[in-house]
């Protein structure tokens, strides 16, 4: 399992992902899931994959060889006009290494999909974000839905749902963030720390703060310590219920 | 799907079941999922059902049956000398009736399977709680693990690890239970209220306050409206992050 989140925000894009990827609860390692391509002062783009690991690198892989020489083969992320068209190449490469896994009819236990949030900047244009599906299909978010989950969306969401607010700042959204991964961390031992960032800045056209969030990292534990005992003054909080006599 | 959590408090045992089921999107019924036998003074026993409506009614309607006309059919549930058996009754007449259902191959695009939990007291021995998967196997809860969700489990379950407390009286049990059904049915349409509730004094052998929390029952109003903004304030109380400069 994996739990990558990407927002928006009025100040910027924000992406995180977890690093945990298993093959079965005995064979757990640690892979990256985020992946940056910057071309400074004209584009920056963000990719985050939950699904099968070697579908998910295969993708990274060959959009990685296409921006490398781009002559060799088109389209290349570093070449597309807008955001709309580098999620089309994503997908299309997305499908083609599902096609190419599941070729002869070969299965496997666990299913050749992944499901992929892209989003950044390209010059000329306002930031986007998109989540596109293991059939190379994707939606965008927008006003009314600002931000993506994907992997082991649950255990994280209602903190996102309630708390999300669109004018927060990058510091805050972090904070936010860290609640919402400690929330899922500690109910499913699938996804795990350390977990990857970016905070891209609208407009700036270059990678924003972006690093690694260790599990014994003094900050988030004290974000995760904490919130047990924030969780429960909000409760307390709240009015008493009274069974009627 | 189903939301219901049955818990173990100092206090006794407390059960909470949404009522919404659903045959597709567009084929939504409301339906009690929770069933009570008592016999004042010497049992109390609540069960809680999640999963194939026509099953578990057919198990609730068997173990009915039996307990009325208890000459009829051994054992039943008004008869069994300790909850264990009581569980084990139940947990046959399951098996049973998923074995019927699926009989001569038949299948259906939703499989005929529940999970059940079954908790209460028998006179001379104390409250005892317990899960029943639809293989007609059970788990018992401890120290360890004092409370059990089944059905859509996931978006309520972080405030449950957070915040349960054995000590926690009835009323505050109430209130907790309230936001983590709230956390789900804000995300997942196939929760819903009306929730019912049961909540059994240790040691009374009597049925304890029960009843039915509607959707536009004014306490629930308040909880689901000021939980939004106690989580904003509990994120508030938490220190802030700051990027290294």
């Amino acid at each position: 399992m994996t739990y990558c989140v990407g927002m928006i925000l009025d100040e910027g894009l924000v992406f995180m992902s977890d690093t945990r990827t298993n093959a079965g609860l005995d064979n757990i390692s640690t892979f990256r899931k985020m992946t940056l391509w910057e071309q400074p002062g004209e584009r920056v783009i963000t990719l985050m994959a939950a699904g099968n690991l070697a579908t998910t690198q295969a993708v990274v892989s060959l959009l990685d060889e296409r921006s490398k020489s781009p002559e060799e083969r088109q389209p290349s992320l570093l070449q597309v006009p807008s955001l709309f068209q580098a999620a089309r190449v994503v997908a299309e490469t997305l499908r083609e290494v599902i096609e190419q896994h599941g070729q002869g009819g070969l299965q496997s236990d666990s299913p050749f999909g992944a499901t992929l949030i892209i989003g950044g900047q390209i010059a000329g244009s306002p930031p986007r974000l998109f989540m596109i599906y293991p059939e190379g299909n994707f939606i965008e978010a927008g006003e009314d839905t600002p931000f993506f989950q994907i992997g082991e969306t649950k255990y994280g969401r209602p903190i996102l749902v309630r708390a999300y607010d669109r004018g927060l700042g990058f510091e805050a959204a972090m904070k936010l963030l860290l609640v919402s991964f400690d929330s899922t961390v500690k109910a499913n031992l699938t996804v795990g720390a350390p977990f990857d960032y970016h905070f891209y800045a609208t407009g700036s056209l270059r990678a924003g703060p972006r690093g690694r969030i260790a599990q014994d990292d003094p900050y988030f534990q004290v974000i995760s310590k904490g919130w047990g005992d924030a969780l429960k003054d909000a409760l307390d909080s709240l009015p008493e219920f009274h069974f009627e006599e």
